[in-house]
């Protein structure tokens, strides 16, 4: 598919760490743009599904026999059959293989798209040498078509033919389908017993939304952790990363996010150390990190908003968030470099009750624009050139800005979501092709 | 401010009831484009709030000392200073008069903005003949820029000045903002004692969302109407137009909906009688085409979808309705003129729990493309040409096509909700513009 390039496409040399809102721990003493852990190889293949002929069928392999591993999946109600194959018929604790197909999301598929759901994991399990229940399978793209299963079986056993330990970019290649520029970086990370290496890859562009919101993104590392272990500090790190987005306020129907540890290191990473401290910082920045690039790179995106909202109430916190993130006044106005504070606070009362006076504040950029919900004097130039910069920060609070008895006001919870902007792009992307 | 036109705008000589899904009662004798109802008088006036030097202040007055009225408002929890004032310190049921100040929306302007509104309602009273309670006051714009008094006030004594029995083609000018062409019509409608008057105008195109969706809407008739009456009418047809439209899944912090009955042609409309089913259904068929006129007008907007939900759960088919309704991909397909039902699948699937096998069938245009999630074979060119009308229905059922007993399935409860596309109008209105 031939999509436009857009500002957010990065010049070559931009670091993996970019994002001012990632903060990178000491532990990381290594950043590369590629290259996998020690136990894994990897391969991308055209097996035919896009139309544009290009690498579609993507296989990842832990060699290591004892890998743990684990993985999160899409709430939608209509889930992909992949995602229900994977999720309730293999060992999550216990992956060993992901292949993936791209160009078409075998979803919509009723039955027939479990038969191949499962054939394909089954193709995938012989071309990796591992049991079929070590297999997690994962699709990305149109919806409702059948997977063409003329190619597909072959398309994996010739992943499985190509595997390498070099293969993470031709995988990285066979997961993608309208991003414009690649997500991945592989980090080096300073543990007590050595270093171990960290790696994720990630796609998404669209249909992407905050509740959980990756399309598909794969971690490995050759550090040794126990299941549990995994599992937690992928749940953690998923919730502050891809759970915390949204570029068009969409469910997938396919969102996984899978890890696997090789343990082929020899450095294990224990419960309730500091190692496990580091591990796990570690991989909040770069999941973190690999969330904002979706984010920037979210169907015709400029730039990325950050909403964080403070106030007495958690629950409304939250609404309010997602509320303004999703509101395409609020992304229109960003996309167009405008400090609309009177669209936030639209859409801040679209989920308060009322009517009643609510006492919001709003800065923008760090700039005060509204207190207890009456504009304050600012800088308007100054303010339009901080908001065409390609992150910008919304704060709102909910509560006035004094408390009641004259004292410090109740800003008890706090929460924030990562939000693209909504343009022409995203407008010619969904209403001029299917996807 | 200058709009692109595009092809929603109706060409002369359209006939008002032009929307398939708007059934026009046989009580509708008469259907004019313009016409206040006996004992009203309107006006409008160019006041200096509108930098295009338009027509930005309107004010409506029932000269009946016993008019009766019914009035509802937005839900937003940031409601505007107009909307607090009206609801909280009007007598709802006896207003008789009825200010609007547009291009300016005097919403996030704080304490400040009550006593603005307040100067308004009591300008407006004093040039109505009318007192402070028996005035609304409503105010549609930009949001958080205070209202320039120094204009306003000369503006509503002007505008009482001109006030006349044929003002409402001023007075439409007067609440419209961003609006391309006229919502408005005079019906009339034949009860047993004689023929009443029955007209609405309103105004709204963008920051319209399906929870009470008009910016404002002004009904007049010179029927005889208990307040009971004109509440349950009108609190019935509203739920039945307004709140069933969505152009971009926003709530505004001004709607407002108000009926006069001036009660001048001595004919009364008595509860529990067939003419007040005759009144009923006429005014539900003009809110409704109203409503659809709205949408219709959506900023930027090409096509008018409808979606229908038929279900077992009632609360599930409203959820459903709203996300399909406010999905930016199933919206900018509908602007492709694309019978994208994947994408239907999706916005289905983010409100429905899961993961789970959801059963869902999908048909547009009244073609059947997916049963039990699983989509069918259909002639695509054809349903290619149907989604390229003005107006596109989507039915979806949540539930198996064949109930579980082999019979009929439960489909029990049944929504709707009407919906404009997304195109590049929208994003350049919201972009380039700051409304």
């Amino acid at each position: 598919m031939s999509v436009p390039a857009t500002s957010s496409n990065p010049p070559a040399g931009t670091p993996f760490f970019r994002s001012r809102w990632v903060e990178v721990p000491d532990s990381v003493v290594g950043v590369a743009d590629r290259g996998l852990p020690k136990g894994f190889r990897a391969a991308g293949v055209a097996a035919g599904i896009k139309p544009s002929g290009g690498t579609d069928v993507a296989l990842l392999v832990c060699d290591a026999p004892d890998a743990v591993s684990a993985a999160r999946f899409t709430r939608s109600g209509t889930a992909a059959p992949p995602v229900l194959v994977t999720k309730d018929e293999s060992r999550l604790d216990a992956l060993r293989a992901v292949v993936i197909t791209s160009g078409n999301a075998n979803a919509g598929t009723g039955r027939d798209g479990f038969t191949t759901a499962r054939q394909v994991r089954a193709a995938a399990a012989e071309a990796a040498g591992v049991g079929e229940d070590e297999v997690a399978v994962c699709a990305t793209g149109v919806i409702g078509v059948p997977l063409p299963m003329d190619v597909v079986p072959q398309g994996v056993a010739a992943a499985g033919t190509a595997l390498r330990e070099d293969g993470d970019e031709d995988f990285r290649r066979g997961i993608e389908t309208t991003d414009l520029f690649p997500k991945t970086a592989t980090l080096t990370v300073a543990l007590d017993g050595g270093e171990v290496t960290l790696h994720a890859v990630c796609k998404g562009a669209g249909m992407i939304q905050p509740s959980f919101a990756t399309m598909l993104c794969f971690v490995t590392t050759d550090a040794r952790l126990s299941a549990e272990t995994a599992d937690l500090l992928l749940g953690v790190c998923v919730k502050r990363s891809f759970d915390r987005i949204s570029v068009d306020g969409q469910l997938s129907t396919s969102d996984t996010a899978v890890l696997i540890a090789s343990g082929a290191s020899g450095i294990a990473v224990e419960p309730g150390t500091p190692d496990e401290q580091r591990f796990g910082l570690a991989l909040d920045a770069l999941l973190r990190q690999l969330a904002l690039l979706i984010t920037a790179d979210g169907e015709g995106a400029r730039r990325v908003g950050r909403v964080t909202v403070r106030g007495s109430d958690g629950p409304a916190c939250e609404r309010v968030a997602r509320q303004v993130a999703n509101s395409p006044l609020v992304k229109t106005a960003l996309y167009g470099g405008d400090p609309n504070w009177g669209r936030i606070v639209q859409a801040v009362g679209a989920v308060l009750p009322g009517p009643a006076l609510n006492p919001v504040g709003v800065r923008i950029a760090g700039v005060e624009v509204c207190r207890d919900g009456q504009e304050v004097v600012f800088d308007r130039p100054a303010l339009e050139a901080l908001v065409r910069d390609v992150e910008v920060e919304y704060d709102i609070t909910l509560g006035a800005a004094v408390g009641e008895d004259g004292g410090v006001p109740d800003f008890a919870n706090e929460t924030e979501v990562y939000f693209s902007d909504l343009g022409h792009e995203y407008v010619t992307l969904n209403a001029e092709y299917t996807t």
